[in-house]
């Protein structure tokens, strides 16, 4: 048997090392997804987070652990999403530079959103050029370190955190039900749910379109498969990484996938009865379960939603096309 | 000079008369609406209490002050707006029957909420009839209870506890914000806050299309208007009311109005940076801050952000008409 990348002391670690620099996000209920599912669920509202997504857990609990050189020398990470923001202002806060490197056709609202935490953008065309490349020659050009998305276990413990915190607030769960991209907070999280409350079920969700974690798990072994197409931008991953791969292979029980239309019609119930904005890929979980993918009758079931980083212009485009289905407003 | 018609006892006592049924509702802070305003906002999340709105507190806090009798024959009210889900909901939890007056061109949406906390809808024809006729003829019929939105002492009350929570929670502020349509809110808000931080100067806000309570501290006594027209429908009141004016006149220290592109831009700014779906009547305490109408800077300042009810794809229509502002979003 192989030693797992990370521990759950590692996510202790983490968490005393974020704690005063992380916000302790809020747990909502809702009392007519209860009664819908007759269920009781705890949505850890990581939308709520800075930078509006779980990212900048994992991106401050590695950039913390860089020796006073490594900090000096700065950071570099590739990312058009949450990761370049978490990157971003992990290293605002502690006081070192960041190299973001993004795509040249990147949403200006994201590339404004990352320069306005005060880091360096590279800009390079994802049709001729290779982010990889460049992330990893800057890196070696200034000595500086390359903090990868979810594949690190710092990262990794980092996740971890946010559903330490919900088992704290709210006790041991039943179930904890959990987006999947690349793992990184899925990985995290199970590690923390199966220290803290150790008959929780864990399990991952990811859009119908790209459903390679499904398949490395069927597999035993890591699917990769092209792009997928899907409004959830986050997990649009096309691989397991090679530390979330065994951790998810130990700690989760079961891979399940939620269409678009499920996402859509997920947003426009946290949106309308929650009173909550959460980007589509924050939606995965919640998705599940108010579609049915996951039985959840009796059970105490957590729940993360982890962000809320959608445009609000393309939030009013998708509820306007996919109107919600009128119901009363149960809070 | 005249006794007021509620006293900071009366609010303590609606607090821990509700306390165990309300939900005592979250204060969020947005670092970039500091940064911006050069202040220390603390936003009272009432669009995230029951029926997504403050109005539970007070019908509730009406409701259990009722004989056993009084409650055997049940409550009326008249409203097509949360007053109407508040009561509906205080009755169900109470246990008591509920008939809401309303117009049968009311948004179906508002219909349904209403039906579904349990309350008997009687429809009316609002060009023909008189909702305050049907009112009182059906509380004569029944002997049931007739509860006004706001210019009752009881109601008063209960919605000066939103107030006591938020300085409670977060401490003495120099100022507190609130919107303002009959004044219940802000008459309950005002005592609170001179009962718990003397100092603190209260504001109330109501929109420029509709700004009698402006004209009513002006002259001196109660001024009447047409129905505004405006995107703030909480606060489409023609006047104040006998019990809240004075209390407002007493302690309230200016009112200030804000126009619908305001409340529009304040929508915005909570969804996209914090992630929350205000209604434009709860974004009019917010909307006088961020658009400078009232000089914070340097000053502890509460916001009540007082309800959620806003049809979804009106919400996105709204955003789509007039797109926020594309800025760093720096949760």
């Amino acid at each position: 048997m192989t030693t797992l990348a990370v521990s759950y002391a590692d996510i202790e670690a983490a968490h005393h090392r974020i704690q005063p620099y992380a916000y302790y996000t809020p747990v909502m209920t809702s009392t007519t997804a209860n009664a819908r599912r007759e269920t009781s669920l705890f949505m850890k509202c990581e939308h709520l987070q800075r930078i509006g997504a779980f990212k900048f857990r994992g991106a401050f609990n590695a950039l913390a652990q860089l020796s006073a050189a490594q900090r000096a020398a700065g950071v570099i990470a590739f990312s058009s999403g949450n990761h370049a923001q978490a990157v971003a202002l992990a290293a605002r806060v502690l006081g070192m530079p960041a190299t973001i490197v993004m795509p040249n056709d990147a949403p200006m609202i994201k590339v404004e959103a990352t320069r306005g935490y005060g880091a360096e953008i590279v800009q390079y065309d994802r049709y001729t050029q290779d982010r990889e490349q460049i992330g990893r020659e800057l890196a070696s050009q200034r000595g500086a370190a390359l903090i990868p998305p979810y594949d690190h276990p710092h990262v990794i413990a980092g996740q971890g955190t946010a559903a330490k915190e919900l088992i704290d607030t709210v006790g041991p769960l039943d179930m904890l039900v959990v987006p999947l991209g690349g793992g990184g907070l899925l990985a995290g999280s199970a590690i923390a749910a199966h220290a803290l409350s150790p008959k929780c079920r864990v399990i991952g969700v990811e859009p119908e379109a790209g459903n390679d974690g499904q398949q490395s798990l069927q597999r035993g072994e890591i699917v990769h498969i092209a792009t997928p197409v899907t409004l959830a931008d986050g997990a649009q991953t096309q691989h397991l990484g090679n530390l979330t791969f065994p951790i998810i292979r130990s700690h989760v029980d079961l891979v399940v996938t939620v269409s678009d239309a499920d996402l859509v019609e997920t947003m426009s119930f946290l949106a309308g009865r929650m009173k909550q904005l959460v980007e589509p890929t924050g939606c995965l979980a919640l998705a599940a379960v108010l579609s049915g993918k996951i039985d959840v009758r009796g059970l105490r079931v957590g729940v993360i939603l982890s962000g809320g980083n959608v445009d609000l212009l393309r939030f009013a485009e998708l509820v306007l096309k996919n109107p919600p289905i009128h119901a009363p407003n149960l809070l």
